[in-house]
This record gives C-alpha cells, sequence and structure tokens, in this order.
C-alpha cells in the first residue's frame, strides 16, 4: 500500500461522516445540491490568522496572496482579516475590487504585466511590484500619460533561495524580479522621476515546512533590503518579506514550527538597521492561510475491479485537482491526505485507487492506498484543497466544468 | 542550448512571418484584436483527413475523439469530414448537438458516467461505451425508465498495451473498460436485455509513432474482437479500434508512417474472420486529425536578463499550454517546437528562454533555446497546440482566463 498525506488536525467525524463548519458534509452536499464540491472553512481560516498574529511579531503586517483562492467569498471573508492583498494579474484586481478592496491596499506582482493591467493599477492605487527595469519606463510613461502619481515598489530577484521550498523564487537567474545589485540603479531612477517609491519586494520561495530554513531566509531578507538601502541611500516605506510558509501534503511532512518562526523574526526585528527603523513590513500568504481550510468532496460513481485491483470511481478528478492527481509541479505522484468522507474514522478494510472520471490514466486521486471499504453513493474527500484547487486546474478538459464552491 | 520540438512540415512564411491559412499571423492577430490567440488551420485539418482516407482500407471509419479539441468550429467542421464522433462527458454531447450534429452519430466513453450523462445519450441514441457491470446496470435500468432501447457496446480493457504509446490505456488492472475474460459474459446480459448492443470499444493506447507497433496493437485488436464474438456467438455491427497515432512534439520524434499502419490493417481486413465480416470498423483519432493543424501566438511584453541569462516573457504562457510548459503528463520537461512568428527563417543568434506571464516558475514555453534576437511586441509561436491546448489548461489560474481561438 502507498501512504496517504496526514489529514491536517481538527477535521472530526459525526457518526462516521467528516464534519465542516459543525455540519456533516453530507448536509452542505444536500444543501448545495450536487458533487464535487469545494467546501471552505471560515471558522479554519479565521484560526490560521489568529494563530499567525498570536506567533509572528506584532509589526508585521499580513497580506493574502488571492492566487491560492480567488473565490469571492473567501475574499470578502479576507477583506476584514488580513491587512494586505497581493495580486497576480489585472483579472485579480477585478475581483478585489469588486468585494471592496481599495486600491492602495493592494499590491501587484507577475512579471508579465500588459500595459491595460499596469494603467488599472495606477488608476486604482495599486502598488506595483517592478519586474524589470522595462517594466518600470512603461509604468512611468503610463502614470504620465494618465497624470497620475504611479506606486511603484521593486521586485528583488535575490541571491538567495528559500532551503527545502517546494518553488524556487530566487538564487540564480530567474524570469522574477531584478537582480539585487541592478536595484538600486533602478530606484534613483524612480525617485528620480518623482514616482511614489514603496519599497521592495523580496520573494525566495514557498511552500516550505523547516522553521530554522524560513528564519534563515527572512534573516537574509533583512539583510538585503537594508543593505539595497543603504545603496539607494533612502529609507524603504515598506518591505515585502515574501511567503514560504507551507502545509503538509505526504506522508511525513509536519506543519511548520510558527512560534520558532515568529521568535526569531521578532530577535531580527529587535537589532533592524537604523535605515529600516520605519519600514513596514509584511508576509505574503496565500496556501498558509487557506490550504488547510478546503475539503474537496465527490461522490463515487462506480466501484469496479480489474485484474485484482479495486478502483472507485468518483464524479471529479484532476480538472478541479490537478496538484492532488500528481500533475502540477511534482516530479514523483505522491498521495495527498484522502479519505472516504462517510466511513470517517473507520478501519482500513481494503487497498484501493480513487480515480477520477477523465478518459486517461493521469486522473488520480489516491493511488493503491489503504481505505475502509467504500461504495458507490460514499464521499470521498481531499483534504488540503483550499489552495490552488479550483482555480488552477484545467476544469473544462473533456467537457467537465467547474466544481460547485461554497465558503460555510 | 536545449533542442526545440520538430515544426510541423508545411509551415511557410512571408517576409519572415509565419503564415496560417494563406495569411501572416501578424494579419489574424490584428483581425482578432488581441493575443494570447489560437488559431486553427482548416486546411490543414481537411488535408489531415484526406492523408488518411487515402492510407487506409476504405471500409475503415473515421471517428473524431471531441476531447482533443471542442472548440465549436472545429467540431462544425468535422461534421462534414468525419463519420462519427466519440465523446467523453454530457458537456461534450451537448456541444456536438449545438452543431448539429444526430445522436446516432456518437458513442460516449468514459469510466464515470452520471445518471443524468447516461440518460441524455440514451435520450439522443448515442452509443455508451460501457466501462463496467455497474454501468450497464444502471444504462438497462434507465432505459427501462426512459421507455427506450439503449444503445450500448462494451470496452473492453485488452490484455495487451500499445508499445511506446505516450499514454497506456491496457494491458493491466485500468479503471477504463472491462477486462476482456468478463466481456462475453456482459454481452450476452446486454442481448438477453434486449438492449441494442452495438459492439465493442477497445482502447489500448494513444500517441505512438511507430507504425509496426501501431499495425502490431491493431492486429492484437483485430484477434481480440474476433475471440469475443465468437465467445459471445454473435457478430458485433461495430467495432472501434481506438486511436493511437501520434504527432511528434519533441526533437527526434518523426512523424507516422501512414502508408504501413493503413497497408498493415488492409492486410489484416482481407482475411478477417467470418464472424467479423460484416462489422464496421472505426479508428478514433482526436491529437492526429487537430494537433498540428494548430499554433498558439503570444506576444512578448518584456526581454530581460537574470544573472547572464536572457529571459522573453509572453502575455501566454501555461494556463493555455499546460502540457507545452511540460506539466501534464511528462516527466522530463522536453521543449515544445517554438518560434519567434515574426522572425521565422531567422539565424540563430541566443540562447534564451520564453516564459508566461505567470508568477511561477513552472510557467515556460522553451527552456534556454536558440532562436533569432526578438523583443518587445515580436510574436512567439508553438506548434502542435491544435490538440489538448486551450480545454486541457487551468485558464483560470491567477486570474488569466481563456486565450481567443479562431478557425482560420
Amino acid at each position: 500500500m502507498k501512504p496517504l498525506g496526514p489529514i491536517p488536525a481538527g477535521f472530526e467525524a459525526i457518526d462516521g461522516v467528516l464534519v465542516v463548519a459543525g455540519r456533516p458534509v453530507t448536509h452542505w452536499v444536500e444543501e448545495v445540491g450536487d458533487t464535487p464540491l469545494f467546501l471552505y472553512s471560515a471558522e479554519r481560516i479565521r484560526a490560521r490568522i489568529a494563530q499567525l498574529r498570536a506567533a509572528m511579531p506584532a509589526r508585521l503586517a499580513l497580506h493574502y496572496a488571492v492566487k491560492a483562492n480567488p473565490f469571492g467569498p473567501v475574499l470578502s471573508l479576507m477583506h476584514g482579516l488580513v491587512d494586505g492583498f497581493d495580486i497576480a494579474s489585472g483579472g485579480e484586481l477585478r475581483e478585489l475590487l469588486a468585494c471592496g478592496v481599495a486600491g492602495g491596499e493592494i499590491s501587484f506582482a507577475g512579471p508579465g504585466k500588459r500595459d491595460r493591467e499596469l494603467e488599472a493599477a495606477i488608476v486604482h492605487g495599486v502598488t506595483l511590484n517592478l519586474e524589470s527595469e522595462g517594466e518600470a519606463t512603461r509604468a512611468l510613461a503610463l502614470g504620465q500619460k494618465l497624470g497620475l502619481r504611479p506606486r511603484l515598489a521593486v521586485r528583488v530577484n535575490p541571491d538567495f533561495d528559500l532551503k527545502g521550498s517546494g518553488m524556487k523564487m530566487g538564487g540564480g537567474a530567474k524570469p522574477f524580479g531584478i537582480d539585487a545589485e541592478r536595484v538600486p540603479a533602478l530606484v534613483r531612477r524612480l525617485l528620480d522621476a518623482d514616482a511614489d517609491w514603496r519599497g521592495f519586494h523580496i520573494f525566495a520561495g514557498s511552500q516550505a515546512l523547516d522553521a530554522s530554513a524560513i528564519a534563515e531566509t527572512q534573516g537574509q531578507t533583512l539583510d538585503l533590503a537594508a543593505r539595497l538601502a543603504q545603496e539607494v541611500g533612502k529609507a524603504p516605506p515598506h518591505c515585502n518579506l515574501g511567503g514560504g510558509l507551507g502545509i503538509p501534503y505526504f506522508g511525513p511532512d509536519t506543519p511548520v514550527d510558527l512560534e520558532a518562526v515568529g521568535g526569531a523574526l521578532a530577535q531580527r526585528f529587535e537589532r533592524l538597521p537604523e535605515i529600516l527603523q520605519d519600514t513596514r513590513f509584511c508576509m505574503e500568504l496565500g496556501r498558509y492561510l487557506v490550504g488547510e481550510a478546503g475539503v474537496y468532496l465527490t461522490r463515487v460513481l462506480d466501484r469496479k475491479t480489474s485484474h485484482g485491483e479495486t478502483f472507485l470511481v468518483t464524479d471529479g478528478g484532476l480538472h478541479h485537482q490537478l496538484a492532488a492527481s500528481g500533475n502540477f509541479g511534482t516530479v514523483v505522484r505522491r498521495n495527498y491526505p484522502v479519505a472516504i468522507a462517510t466511513r470517517l474514522g473507520a478501519p482500513v478494510e481494503e487497498e484501493v485507487s480513487i480515480v477520477g472520471c477523465l478518459c486517461t490514466p493521469l486522473d488520480k486521486l489516491a493511488e493503491k492506498a489503504g481505505f475502509p471499504r467504500a461504495d458507490v453513493g460514499d464521499l470521498v474527500a481531499v483534504f488540503c484543497a483550499g489552495a490552488y484547487g479550483a482555480s488552477a486546474s484545467p476544469a473544462s478538459f473533456l467537457g467537465q466544468g467547474p466544481a460547485l464552491e461554497r465558503l460555510v
């Protein structure tokens, strides 16, 4: 049998049925009327943010990276919980504006911004995290054309990466940001052009679980910000320290030691160099805020055997769960945390593979793992489904269309 | 430098600009009004089907597998060119009905069909390729409920696979179809229930380039169909031999030798056993019909260097080209055929990586490959974009939305 990932702490069952937001998932499926269904727990999101606030230094602001989950009700919930938002496209800007978020609370990173996206950002007072000298030239020209003073930060490609991170965003040649040594000259150019220079965005990696690696990277990030500020000769109003906090998806993973990260950062904040004394620092978190708050529910349509192996075929699949299927950014496929939601806590009785409804061998939700015996009509839960699920999957593949989503 | 895949034969340039359907791609982009843009050439689709008709035995029918490209105008074009359609969902059925295709021309395979999908298929006279005994029970019950005689074929999980295929659909425990040894009993059950038994669907693999492997698999498929028919004691009205014909995506790939495949199949057809004499055979092809007819065009938004490497950042990316980015069904990332569409045929001047606009290191269209020098405003073409592109990619990722599509 292949191992399953660890179910996030705090999920319980009533009469063997997984509970989300105080109700069995069968209740939510009945209320919404169909499967597959993404359920996002507002209570879990709130608890996660409270946990972060308690562990992190008070001066650290928390931003939400919309890309992790752009579902409207999640954005509206976040509006009252975080100190700012980070976006990656004009589409995400429109979503936030529709939720009543002010442009001044938003920063916009992304290596390929179009002129119309830069323009919308400038008009709404969004901070642009500039990714290149060329983008700076375009943003300044558009500001002039619009008669507006653009709010510009510089995204720095750091000379270090986040050790053990699932996705490295620094430490070598990258399409993101501007190599550190060219940053001071660009900032001086922005200041000379009388742009509203907002500071630095330094993002070294994401999805790391090792607190000491995260703390080390945050220390390097602060050192780099101080060095660049000194070279510029001006204090950065703002510094985005990036994200990095991961969630456990696979067998041996354990959660980040948040107290260790917060304690190390508090120590660093106490001995900040003069030039960063008044800088406003933030972390930009997506997956860490919402990932474990989401559960994807899909119904078993068929139970079949082939050459002695048992398959449960569901009405969901990789068109909603590309990463869980092992087809997005992973080399070796490993099982996410998956359970029979209608038989939670029952003993393992058999080895089965749980597959989606798509006509492709790529469409696996759990491969050769141990489950209680399930049958047609049972619900399967894929955990850690709150981030990079619905919006990061090919919903139209094979004519299937998107899953339902609900914040509860 | 890393190699690029081979550009499909027949693409030419006018004044250095890639031509599709007789016009430079700059013309099409201007007419459609934006990038990224998928252009599908009707002429290339027609030519490919004519080539197949010429090479294959006359008695072989050609079906189009909608999943490869479900764009409405492509379906309408196919309606006049092929002998039938294969679908994988109720969504694809709706698309075909909207194009005026009759249910009798359609067959429906897929391991997880919902009751409402089975019902729609039965109502419209679509042939259901049954994937399990359980699905057969449901289809028969629904036929009874509707007072309609369902058209039912049996999808067979063959005991062999297609050697060298990119995606194996047979040869062991699979969620697709019914293990061969259980098929005769199921067919007898269908006949006893007075269903309209349509025959067999036997699909061993896809995306193979080796003609002798394809011919061998087709021979095994015919042998299996004959054996099953003899065990049933009744001739199958229809037999879907599957697909299997691939297209070259990567450096060393070469096109399928169609004459060799057609010649071998003609020989097999000449010595068919008595029980298959009147069977109507078809091949079900998707990628092979449309893949090389499509070009994905995306504009260079930025040209930047980082640690001595050059990046062209485009307004497209993996949200439209998941497979080309190396994130769908491939273990080792290799470059698709990619070119600077506005400098086609110009000599290689530099090594660059072409990336998409998404804020993730996964978003690569070409890695460290040789190109003529390109700059902001140039168009990049990704070839082999006619199949499993737009509909098989996470279009909503990072708030980007779908690409434009145009059949020309």
